[in-house]
């Protein structure tokens, strides 16, 4: 339903999501994202309604940040930290091939 | 940059909003999100990047619960919740004018 793909950086780990068929809200409860080290931060990227980056947001909550790739802007906006060297709205330059 | 506009309903504050401008990833900093009541949930609506929500969704972290308005299905999708009565991937059938 959902395929998710892990790629470990140096600051944060880079979670990939892609859907393989439609997704319902209901479908949410037994998704398992993977598990990260919450000593570093996430970035989240994929295109996903919003709900489903809601309910992941709010599932990587303890990890050290949150951000979400903007290919527009070319890196990932935290939304969420608990580390004081990443503010939200910060940019951090990335790729995602 | 961002209008927001919060509507009371019995289980939650509707926190509706709208981009005046183009908005960018340094504006989350000063963003001053509306108050609501905690003890209640909240459920988000308003076409905004994903980072935007992100940011919100953390922000409300501490409410009862969080939902997505999403207009396809006609409800608020809750993505996060400390209130058993509410499960993540439940909709909360719903209208936003």
């Amino acid at each position: 339903m959902v395929n998710f793909k892990t790629t470990e950086r140096k600051k944060y780990t880079l979670v990939e999501f892609e859907l393989n068929q439609l997704i319902s809200p209901a479908d949410l409860e037994n998704l398992q994202p993977p598990e990260v080290k919450g000593t570093k931060g996430v970035i989240l990227s994929g295109k996903a309604p919003i709900w489903l980056y809601g309910m992941l947001i709010h599932h990587y909550h303890p990890t050290a940040f949150i951000g979400v790739y903007e290919p527009r802007i070319g890196g990932g906006v935290v939304v969420a930290s608990h580390n004081p060297a990443y503010k939200i709205g910060d940019v951090i330059p990335m790729e995602v091939k």
